[in-house]
């Protein structure tokens, strides 16, 4: 098959489509053929050198897919071999019969074919092109297993999401709001912050002229926020805690400010809050099948009602994998940046 | 009434029994004649002027008392007056019928009386008698608001008490062992962890002389530990990331090493770490009312069986309150101390 294979540590020129041997699946495990993947920030530390892929898994990137069931190993059990030599599952919520899928993968999403175990895959969601799905399962499972799984956001309390139109951003805009959260967004410009308005924040706040702390504070009568997810981590720490009101919850999935800081621990006793951290690619199987089904109850049908879209900001063929990564490493865009494998 | 009088911040010498005027309930309070009350490491802080009470709370030391009520407000029902003009709790878990009582105060319980929100206030159990029970409710509010209630530590985890012999340690020691978790404590003397290792502590560490982390790590596998209840803050912070397994949870309720430090947020993301901080006496009454009765409810049943017995050090006069406070803060003592009021 093809795939983008990392030459070396460096630029996007390090990218490079070349023929290398297909996956094998294990027992456990589906082979995909994939339709599209989209890009994400940890694949450009990849390309880097600096976010190797856990042991056992691909060493090609990509995080996340698209594309159409190929094989299944032989413990696996939820999707099952159709009459015309398809892969279908039968889901009772959505009520069909499903060919077309997604999965949440460890590496190898750029590439023609991945091997995935079987917990990490979704259906298309009804109305998601597959190519747009590609794009749903790194976002999906990374904000509902931070805020809501475990930060525990709920109707009524007020987040903060700092780079609300990143991928990440644009997607937990869509749920909190569906989910009854009143939502603030941090943003570099006037074009994304007129973005995530129109996704339904509510308090859109320009990093670049505005102190967020005191915009937050001023929108809030004082309190401050209940929960803030946070891609930027060292930087924003000690204004992040200033942020929150009593009982708030700071999830950090992301160090773009460096991860080593300062910190003053009596302000979290005194607001009696929480800082937690995570991340998905190190988690084992089981933790992210959890996750997967997780979100294909909670997620899922708030996609399939037209709730919550795919925001796609660019499509690039797989060979442009590098222009991709150009493009988010820019951070001119909105939403997800898709590669088109075929 | 007579009360401990903070007469201006310092050393022991500024507590001086004085006459005051007796304290007038709410209507949502009660008031009682206090019996007994207990010293708290914050007792000394506000001595020396750095933990004033929360606005509208007493001004005397003082955060828990065992005594008998003496009069109901308008509007508490949970607190009925007997045949005999004494108070009386009809409490099914106990199939009894209780006078004495015991309860968590915003200050005040250096005094032979406290008005108190009815919310606050627990019968004492069974078995105990009314001096000791005056040791409980900082205590039992403490651990299970933090480490149960919050950080989730449940049956067949692990679970570092730094403090081991303190009120808080001893009590956590027998709480988590009844629960069904392994303990591992930190302690600075010999006699403090035989103390500790009676109580039922697995895994006793001598802070003076060996390396927590090492320790911890060895005594478990090198995966580290679920749980940490830390009272030292700053200085152990990196110590404690270091010493939690995958998904472990830090859960601060004391500075004694300081709240400034550096913090590596990585270590966070890398394990799914969880720090968190809170204290019990800036809450407000429902709040307070809320973990006062989930203590009741999972607490009080396994002292009642004797589970968990008091562990009191010294018990002194309450003119002696200076006295207390420098046997609290030489740390030479092993569980609470008391200060008995009549």
């Amino acid at each position: 098959m093809k795939a983008i294979v990392i030459t070396g540590g460096g630029g996007p020129e390090v990218l490079q489509l070349q023929d290398v041997e297909d996956p094998k699946i294990k027992d456990d495990e589906v082979l995909i053929r994939i339709a599209a993947t989209a890009v994400n920030r940890a694949d450009t530390l990849q390309r880097q050198g600096k976010h190797p892929p856990p042991k056992g898994d691909s060493p090609y990137p990509g995080l996340e897919c698209s594309g159409t069931i190929e094989a299944i190993g032989s413990n696996v059990h939820s999707w099952k071999v159709g009459d015309q030599a398809i892969i279908l599952k039968f889901d009772v919520r959505f009520e069909g019969l499903f060919e077309q899928v997604c999965a949440l993968v460890g590496g190898g999403g750029y590439a023609e074919k991945v091997a995935v175990p079987a917990g990490q895959v979704l259906p298309v969601p009804p109305g998601v092109s597959l190519q747009d799905a590609a794009g749903f399962p790194e976002v999906a499972c990374t904000v509902w297993s931070t805020v809501f799984m475990t930060s525990r956001l709920t109707k009524g309390e007020t987040f903060l999401i700092h780079g609300g139109s990143s991928g990440i951003g644009t997607f937990a805009i869509q749920l909190a709001k569906h989910l009854g959260v009143k939502v603030f967004i941090t943003a570099g410009s006037e074009e994304k912050l007129t973005a995530c308005k129109n996704l339904g924040a509510d308090v859109c706040i320009n990093y670049k002229t505005e102190d967020f702390v005191a915009r937050v504070k001023e929108e809030t009568g004082g309190k401050g926020v209940d929960v803030i997810l946070d891609n930027i981590g060292g930087s924003y720490l000690q204004r992040n805690l200033e942020s929150l009101n009593f009982d708030g919850r700071l999830f950090i999935i992301g160090f773009m400010g460096g991860t080593v800081t300062e910190i003053n621990l009596s302000s979290l006793l005194i607001k009696r809050l929480t800082v937690q951290a995570a991340g998905l690619r190190s988690r084992n199987p089981e933790n992210k099948a959890n996750i997967v089904s997780e979100v294909e109850k909670n997620v899922w049908p708030a996609i399939a009602s037209g709730k919550i879209k795919p925001v796609v900001y660019k499509s690039f063929p797989l060979e442009e994998a590098g222009e991709a990564h150009l493009l988010i490493e820019s951070s001119k865009h909105v939403g997800k940046i898709i590669l088109l494998v075929q």
